[in-house]
């Protein structure tokens, strides 16, 4: 049985969308948490300082320490959960590519994960990042690559052309 | 000059990523208005009352006599707005089709208008409100084609398979 | 018949909960409209740019010629709504003090307005600006006494040991 | 060294602004997590359905089984990111009193917690529940007492008439 689902893609790529069509979608109750999720439980003051994150004007994402030492106790958090028996889809962005995705490998190593990468186009997501009202804009284009280099997956989908249900609904078809 | 842009559409048919792309490609700076504005300005008692609006489980709307009056006077001073120079996009959904264009008409007789229509395939709509974490789910579907029905549009756009920014570039096409 | 309430305060001097308070307890439906939405409605590259607005780091706000323009055309609709039978409560931050004032008495000179302080402690006001998880903090505190400079009122409250709901109640009382 | 800091209170009672301040003042980077992110992150159609969150028109609140297993498992997760390095305050509402409390005593047991009690006066609560602009109004005064029956606190802090600030301050200075 499918324990985690790991959506893996850049901002405005479509993950969330993906994630509550999943939450329809599949027959059991998922809980669906991800990188917004942690950066609204941290301290406002880590949203522009050295420790926390740092928004770039052109879409850049630095992260210091502190965020480093939470994350790392998240991911903790949510492997004990899944290990608890709530089933989950985790929202990811892998800024670090293969790096990143080594950190969700250790905490979820005893457990059955689907991992898929979510892509889309880069032109295509820097113009829904626009369509969303974004202030800051630049975010999807410099990660829409980044984020997959090195990443291994099960399954990959793509939003440029496909909608949100209908890649939710491939996905569903391969969780057990 | 075109002093208004309105914009007729379902819910979930993608009528305000519209807006924000058509804020970010047109030379001016145009306000972006429209019912969810109005309803956040209403009294939070007439969400569920006979006289305000109410959201019924399958989806569909209903709207009492003081909405109808608040209305009234929201549409006639949007028109202001445009005639005291400000450039309006208004992100609208015509629950009454025909009727509720004429209501804009009135207001907006003496204005340059561009009436758009954002059509959206209904199945599409339902899937892209699922994908938006609606609680509320059926308005998309219930929508689709009774905000169209015997609206005169000078152009229509469809989501289905265009981006919100594709559609805005149309439209933006059209404006003088 | 009172048919325009100015509520005019700093950042977090609770102009907002007194707005919605007031659409409980008086009697007929008044429209809440202000600074908020109008920002909300202008194009998302003005957020951060020379013409729009800026937010400073110590919380200061800069606001350009192209938000002058579309704010003096907001004024004029608000005020045409008002004329068109909508009673309207105008939640507003007169960054400018008097200055700010009289864009708004000339646009609402034919109506019945009545004018009101929302007056807040500088430190009280800051500390709430933390408890609502702000990420920029120091506009409470900047704007405190700032917008009240040169305004006149009909009435003033002060939420620094009132609730809301009691200045609401007590401004209700002064609505004809 | 305390690890984990339970705010328990009604809807309205003022924890969430608490647990902003703490997270301002506190010397750490604490993470701020609660009933509000479990329920976002649980499918949307357990909103409104008998397996998850029921909202009644009066205010009261009704859970169901499925509810019950995500947040078992969420708890065991929260209690995981304390003991994986991570400080907590948790923003809880007790719907069940007691009972509730045993759920996060059992999962809490080998770390160090500090239990705290945020009170407000049911009027005073269901005042600000209408100036927060909710469009369900009971909430606030159904749970104001409910909540702390039978819970055993370390400390208690009361809104009514104190800032989430100075409560914040309160609770600070019992965190070692």
């Amino acid at each position: 049985m499918t324990e985690v689902i790991v959506l893996n893609g850049g901002s405005s790529s479509g993950k969330s969308g993906i994630a509550w069509c999943l939450q329809a979608v599949l027959p059991d109750s998922w809980l669906a948490l991800g990188t917004d999720t942690l950066v609204e439980a941290m301290p406002a003051s880590m949203q522009a300082s050295d420790a926390g994150i740092e928004f770039a004007a052109d879409g850049g994402v630095i992260v210091g320490a502190e965020f480093r030492t939470l994350e790392a106790a998240w991911i903790e958090g949510v492997a004990a959960m899944a290990r608890a028996g709530a089933r989950v889809i985790v929202d990811e962005v892998f800024l670090g590519g293969a790096e990143a995705q080594q950190r969700w490998l250790g905490a979820l190593r005893d457990l059955r994960v689907l991992w898929v990468g979510v892509r889309c186009d880069s032109a295509v997501a820097a113009g829904r990042e626009v369509a969303r009202g974004n202030r800051v804009v630049g975010m999807a284009a410099s990660q829409a690559d980044v984020v997959h280099q090195g990443v291994v997956y099960d399954l990959e989908v793509d939003t440029t052309h496909a909608e949100s249900m209908e890649c939710a609904r491939t996905i569903a078809a391969h969780v057990r």
